[in-house]
C-alpha cells in the first residue's frame, strides 16, 4: 500500500510508492565522468582567465598566482551584483527589484579532476572555513538578507565546469521555500517548545531505520518525507540556526563525514549527478531557538522532475528506509 | 542589471538573469525523438495487454477492443490506489497516511508516433472532455480532495513511454503548492476584491509584451516572474474556479490554442520536452471569486533544476519578454 508522508517541518505530503520501490540498479545510469583535454580556468596557472579572487587559503605566491588550495572569486556570469541600490517598484499589478547582491564560486582544490569523494579531506573541510570567512564578511552588508552555499556536481545537476566548485548566492531577499522552512520549524517549536530538528535527531537515533551514519557531532539520515530516491541529510546533532556559527571541532567532523557520504554515492549509486545545499538561518537574524541549520544532498537518479517543479508533489519510488539500508550497507 | 520579480499569487521572488538573456539557439538540444520497432501496449489492438478501460471514446468495436480515439486506464503502476480508508497516524513525530487515491492514464490518440502537435485537434479536445468526465465521476467520492492533470512529454520531462499520453492523480490531500497558490488568490482578492488571474489578463492584454496568443476564449502569455524559460500560461478570458466547469465554446478553443502552442515550442525550440499541468480548484470545494483555472506548460530546457527543487529559489535565464517574442514570432 503506497504511504503519505508529511515533513514536520514544512507540511508538504509526499507520496512514498512502497509498492514498486526501486532499488538503485534500477535506475537509469548517468555517472558523472571528466572530460579532459578542455582549457579550464579554474586550474592553477589559469589565475588570470578569471575574476581576481577574493579569498584564496595558499601555501605560497601572492594573489591570483597559484599556489592556493582553495580560491573563491565572483562569478564570471553573475545573476546579482553587488553594486546598486534595492529600489523596489511596482509594474502595474506586479512587484520588481532591481537585484543585489553577490554570486561567487569557490575553487575547491587545485586539482583537476578531483571530487568530494577524491579531494584530500582537508580540501572539503576549507569549504566550510571559506564558507564562514565570507558569510562573516557579506553579512555587514545588511542589504543582503539571505546567503545559500551550494553545490551542483555533474551535468544533470546543473553543473557546467568539471573542476570541482560549489557556488554562494547572497540574496536581498529570503526565498519563499527558506521562509516556509522557517515557518514550519517556528509553529513546530511553538507547540512543544523544542526544536523539530533537534527532536528529529532524538528519533532517528532511537529507532535507526533511517539512520546512514552517525559521527561524533552529526548524523546522516534518510528523511521520513524524503522527496527523492536516496535524498540525505546532515544533520549537527547540537542545536545551532547558523552553519557560519560551527565549532572548530565541527567543521573537520562535518568534512570527514559529507565525504564519506559522497563515497557511498560513488559506490552504491554509481558516480551519480547531486545537489548539495546548505540550509541555513538568514544571516541578519539573530540566533533562532526554533531554526536548525543542515545540509542536504539529493543525488540526482530520475528525470521525473517537471511535473514535481510545477505542482510541488512529490512522488518518491525509493522508500527512505531502503535508500538508508543500501548507503548504510554500500 | 539583474531583475528580481515577484510572482503576484504565491509570493515567489524569481531572478531574471537580464545580461546573460539565453536565446532559444543557445540551450543544449535534446528534442524529443521517438523509439520505433519495440512493443506499445497503448498501440490498438494491444487492449488486452493494458489494465481494463475506465473510459473511452470510439467509432466502433467493444470496450478493451480498438476502434477508440481516447482510452482511459487505471496506471499499471499506480502510485495511489482507490481502494481502502483513509487513515492517518503518527510515527514518533512524523505523520503518514495511507496512500487512497487514484492513478489513471489517458491514452491520446491511437496514433503512435503523434503529439499533441500533429495528432487530429479532436483528439486534443477529447483530452478536455474525458478529463471532465473523469473529474465528475471521481468527485463523487469525497475522500478525493484534489485532482491533478498532466503530461510529461519525452524522457527528460518524466515521460516513460513515447506513445502520446496524459495521466490524472486524484489525492486525499490538496499538495502543498495548490494550497499556496489559493492562499495567494485568496490575500490578493481579500484586499483588492479583483481575482488576481483576472487583474493579469486584464494587464497583458493592455501590454502585450508577454503575450504570446490570444483566442476568443484564451490567453497565452509568458507569466511575468517566469521561473523557466519559454514557460507558457493558457489562461481563459472568463473567470472560473473549476477546469471542469469549461464550455462546450471553450473547449475545442482550448484545444485548438494548445496545439498552436506546443507547435510553437516544436519549431522555435526544437521538438522540446515539456510538462504541461492543469490548475484547477480542489474538486470538492464550491466555485471560488478569488482562484481561476489555467494551464502550465514548461519545456525543459535546461539541467539547472537541482538546486532549484532544494531552495525554490529559482534564476531564469531568459527573460518573458523575449520568450514571448520568440514564441511570438515562431
Amino acid at each position: 500500500m503506497p504511504e503519505l508522508r508529511k515533513d514536520p517541518v514544512t507540511g508538504r505530503w509526499v507520496i512514498i510508492a512502497t509498492e514498486r520501490a526501486r532499488r538503485p540498479q534500477d535506475f537509469s545510469r548517468q555517472s558523472v565522468e571528466f572530460k579532459s583535454g578542455r582549457f579550464c580556468p579554474y586550474c592553477p596557472g589559469n589565475e588570470l582567465r578569471t575574476t581576481p579572487e577574493i579569498l584564496a587559503y595558499r601555501t605560497r605566491g601572492g594573489a591570483n598566482e597559484p599556489g592556493w588550495t582553495t580560491r573563491v572569486i565572483p562569478s564570471k556570469f553573475p545573476v546579482l551584483r553587488v553594486e546598486g541600490q534595492t529600489t523596489r517598484k511596482a509594474d502595474g499589478l506586479y512587484d520588481k527589484m532591481s537585484g543585489i547582491g553577490a554570486h561567487e564560486v569557490f575553487i575547491e582544490t587545485p586539482g583537476h579532476g578531483e571530487t568530494l569523494s577524491t579531494m584530500p579531506v582537508k580540501r572539503v573541510e576549507d569549504i566550510f572555513w571559506a564558507y564562514r570567512d565570507r558569510v562573516l564578511d557579506l553579512r555587514r552588508d545588511v542589504r543582503l538578507r539571505h546567503i545559500m552555499l551550494f553545490k551542483n556536481h555533474g551535468e544533470a545537476a546543473g553543473g557546467v565546469l568539471d573542476h570541482s566548485h560549489s557556488q554562494l548566492i547572497a540574496l536581498p531577499v529570503v526565498p519563499k521555500r527558506v521562509d516556509e522552512e522557517l515557518a514550519g520549524a517556528k509553529r513546530y517549536f511553538d507547540f512543544r517548545e523544542r526544536c523539530v530538528y533537534c527532536d528529529i535527531v532524538a528519533q532517528e537515533q532511537e529507532a535507526p531505520d533511517r539512520l546512514i551514519a552517525e559521527s561524533e557531532h552529526f548524523l546522516v539520515i534518510s528523511p521520513y518525507a524524503a522527496r527523492f530516491p536516496f535524498e540525505t541529510w546532515i544533520v549537527p546533532k547540537s542545536h545551532a540556526s547558523h552553519a557560519e556559527t560551527m565549532t572548530h571541532a565541527e567543521i573537520p567532523d562535518l568534512a570527514a563525514t559529507l565525504q564519506r557520504t559522497v563515497r557511498k554515492f560513488d559506490s552504491v549509486l554509481e558516480r551519480p549527478p547531486y545537489n548539495l545545499i546548505l540550509h541555513s538561518a538568514p544571516v541578519q537574524d539573530h540566533p533562532l531557538a526554533h531554526y536548525h541549520w543542515h545540509l542536504e544532498i539529493i543525488p540526482k537518479m530520475t528525470y521525473v522532475a517537471g511535473f514535481e517543479w510545477g505542482t510541488g508533489f512529490y512522488i518518491n519510488p525509493t522508500p527512505p528506509e531502503e535508500s538508508a539500508k543500501f548507503l548504510r550497507e554500500g
